[in-house]
């Protein structure tokens, strides 16, 4: 079977990653080469990984005839023109979340992958979660019965770098509640409606120069009407901690753990252990599990399984949920929907 | 030392509880008589705890001298002139939440305890659990930091039954959820200034006759920013299950556990145990402990630890997230007090 | 209905407590006396628990005719004696355990409540805790197939006081490892054919002025070929700590639990909470349920739950455990009993 | 930097997952070939990974100049010509437990390596999973005291395949226990002076045609003073179960988790979730950490961390447990290795 040749765009940690996990643990695939801005950055991770092309630009890796899909894991901001460029160059994409800043961008982006008869994948990796995906399953079997209340939680340990926020790459709601709204949508089988959402820079007195929040709390409520609330924080200083509930009518699912080792200390103290630090181990098999499924689906023609539609719901919840922070109202959805995209188009 | 004489107001399961813990597990108090406007049950409570005075109505229980205090659990429409009975009488008062359904009938109940300097207690047991305690304490000395974000879910197995809707008790966030919005004020040491709610009755049919809620959730915005969210359910079939968290700038709090009993059951199917079932057993050390401060306190001619402010507050916060979830806005709590107010004095 | 009359002897923690439960949680029964060798600490928990009669002897304190059963809570080098005392005075009996110290002594006591034609309970209460309760009822009803292997483990806190020792009471296989002993039989639903034990003053030099062991460690084999293992140790510095496990052909049980309250803090250290540190706080219930199972026994005239042969057997184990650790061999039961009765016999 | 050459012997599920792990996860190595008596089965694994050489025998595969090392993972029987005739072509060794099956095996396969002068490293892997690592360093820091009591449980969910015991693999305490007598020693800094054991064929009807155990528990007393227990059990049925518990004078530390998943399922039944089911995934990372370590030991000519001796001493307590089950004594350690190599040599 021929292998598909993948290039991938960005070599900071997350591109790194999927590059590690192209170059080693999916057979089908070849990673052939990675670019960045950077162009030392790239060389290293080349070096790294025994790939003997990198680049200083996406423009000039998709040139190459042996690359048929690239990963796109650069800043936020620079995914859309990136994703129009791979398209234009008749690649497959995989594209780290948010594919776009606006709901006009991710049309864009969308329409980009369409005309040009590309798989478009969008990287919402906890749908690939071992655990995200047998509650996934479980819930369709009908086990829990009607969903009703849905609960999700993500914390980081600590906040990204302030280069990932001079990168604008930052925004609470889209980057990392986004998480949770296509969590949102996926578990409970429903979309959502109307939104409601509290915010501040609560503890890393360094956002506010750039006018970020550290935490929010955001009330869903789905169009069947059940009822939820995605909770994001930048700094919990315990741990990486991503919990989801789903309440159902006739059982409830909860997903998430503490524990990033087996170990447990008792002591006068009373009882301790360690707690998962980061998110590239807690979803490290889910990473793996997504790209797989990207490579698989590419090779097999088969659409993806998170969909440039899927990006746009989750982004249209998360400028709603930012709109009804800054407001302090309860904002429907598809309203936030025009809304922004009249903003952006101003 | 010379006893304290009680009289219990109220033989449901509430009251048969405080009746019970002052008829054998409180030294310094002595369980005179029981009343209730059904007085086959309350002679048949009496019997079984082998005290002799039972009465079918308060007005006639407080005319006893030997009883010094009342403790007042019937359902929750009563209690605003069982106060006032009590306190006309000359009796201190532990009474359960909510103390009433109006910010004006607080008010009245406040003024009545005061005028006849009477103590007036509220039922708020959970401050009395010892790992809310424990909590309390933590923040209070500092160890988790400033408070950034609190959660708090409240889950019933089973709903009351129909009869407690039918008495007017049954209203979820007043309720249900006040027991967290009190947590909230206390753990958090702020005060909530706006909050927005979605509910929905999506478990429990029976409950649209009555137009109640079964399932609520809540965005805090505390006075000095922090945020929270509050969750209430009354239906979760798996069991009794409250959970609270106070997020702090240092460190994070949980309070909260699922088991039951200490057994676990391993088979090809995983490992299980089995939940709380019940109010009465997850907070049965609480009741204990509330009951026994209140006697301590009035023997001691001492302040309570929950007063009638704390239940105005409560009630505060309540009857905006009622109107927030009827008109889909955010509410000021100060705006809900004013409002609320002005709609009972119609 | 009358109620039983019952007298407490030994007012150290354990004689205490049922003092306690007796006076105010069980309705059946009635607290006539205590009893203690120190007068003065048997007059204070009287006063206390608002009694009027307490005493220096058993002997005297039986002689009321208000008292129709006494629970035993001396040290366990008077039990025997006690036991005669009680049985000759034709009162019904609920003994701590040991029940002697030698089989013969057991035998003695058997013999002695038989002829008196009372009950005689011994004071194995894990039986009455409701997740042992429980373990035994799913593996009665065949829910875990065949029972395969046994595992229990007895951790205290700190060590019992030097007076423990000194009065006889603290061979770690008498007074410890027989709770787990009786386990081993009652749950495996088999007899212990042979132990093999290591043993040693490993954490407490104090005790070796007593010769006694701190840990010791059980092989067990029982009569139909199942195995196990019984752990005791006297310091585990993190808490109270009692786990037992039945694995079986089908499916495993497991009973214990580390928790006392549910609070749980979550910082750069890591998850930690507290653990449960006092027998008295562990098997509060366990400790209630056996009295009421006592009392209604007595009153309904049918045989006790666990009986001086259950006491008989497990001492067996129990002196087994201790020759075997003494000579460093395997010790077949049986042989145990006839050896240990020489040995009491010379 | 030139990588390191390693062919692997044996391609059954263990010889599988060092191959994968070379091939794709430790850069410093390059995977030159595999071999196996099932030829075909060598063939198939080759050419999933993508490597152009396979042997049906070690004999040939050593033959080969660009292989610097081997890894043994061929049946227990056959480890000791392996490691011989490895050691002969001047072969760097890991070789999975048991080295051999008897301590003259043990002397022989050490003086192999030794006078070939290659590094022989033994396949302990727990050594290398994170928890046991961190426990291991915790106690070398002190936390803990003075290590008082070991336990050590290791439980499959199935028993190994009938083939396995076939092949001769299977004994009990050779091939399931010695991991866990390593541990002991490795833990508690301390050799293992005396042993006990009982063991059945209590689960697995079909293990009585090889007299083979399904299940065992050894006691331990250690040359210094403490105590510990080892159990084993072949079929579980509810999951891959290792858990150990070292109990210091001052903390206590556990290693051990059931959850293989962070999914749990909350019903009217209770709560349940899944249990870890194999030991390629509880011990994945080990088995990494133990090919990364002995690559790196091997390039930089540096000592192994698991070395020969530590495989004779913990064959010296499994025999030892292996005669004390049979012969039902005690039996000390030294004296085990005597008697069990004259055995091997009558």
């Amino acid at each position: 079977m021929a292998k598909l040749g993948v290039g991938v765009l960005g070599v900071g940690r997350m591109g790194k990653r999927h590059a590690e996990n192209l170059r080693s643990l999916i057979p089908e695939a070849r990673l052939v080469a990675v670019a960045d801005v950077d162009f030392e950055a790239a060389r290293r991770l080349g070096d790294d990984l025994e790939i003997e092309h990198y680049y200083d630009s996406l423009e000039s890796m998709v040139d190459r005839k042996d690359i048929d899909a690239v990963v796109i894991a650069s800043p936020s901001r620079f995914h859309l023109s990136a994703v129009q460029t791979a398209a234009a160059a008749g690649k497959h994409i995989l594209c780290e979340k948010p594919l776009a800043l606006t709901i006009d961008g991710v049309d864009d982006a969308i329409a980009a992958a369409r005309s040009a008869n590309v798989i478009l994948q969008v990287g919402f990796m906890r749908r690939y979660d071992p655990a995200y995906a047998e509650a996934y399953k479980r819930i369709e079997e009908g086990e829990i019965g009607t969903p009703i209340i849905f609960r999700s939680i993500s914390r980081d340990r600590e906040p990204p770098p302030v280069s990932f926020y001079q990168s604008g790459s930052g925004t609470l709601f889209l980057d990392s509640s986004i998480h949770d709204f296509d969590l949102a949508r996926w578990l409970m089988k429903d979309e959502v409606a109307e939104v409601h959402a509290f915010g501040g820079t609560l503890a890393c007195p360094e956002l506010v120069q750039f006018g970020e929040l550290d935490a929010g709390i955001v009330n869903l409520r789905f169009s069947r009407g059940a009822i939820g609330n995605v909770e994001s924080f930048r700094q919990s200083r315990y741990g990486y901690d991503i919990y989801t509930e789903v309440v159902g009518s006739k059982a409830t699912l909860r997903i998430g753990y503490l524990r990033q080792t087996a170990l447990t200390v008792l002591s006068g103290a009373g009882a301790g252990h360690d707690v998962v630090d980061h998110f590239l181990v807690r979803f490290a098999e889910a990473y793996l599990n997504e790209l797989r499924d990207f490579v698989r689906s590419v090779l097999a023609a088969s659409p993806p399984r998170v969909t440039g539609e899927d990006a746009r719901r989750a982004l249209a919840i998360a400028l709603a949920a930012a709109r009804s922070c800054r407001d302090s109202c309860t904002v429907r959805v598809a309203e936030g929907i025009r809304v922004e995209t009249m903003h952006s188009a101003s």
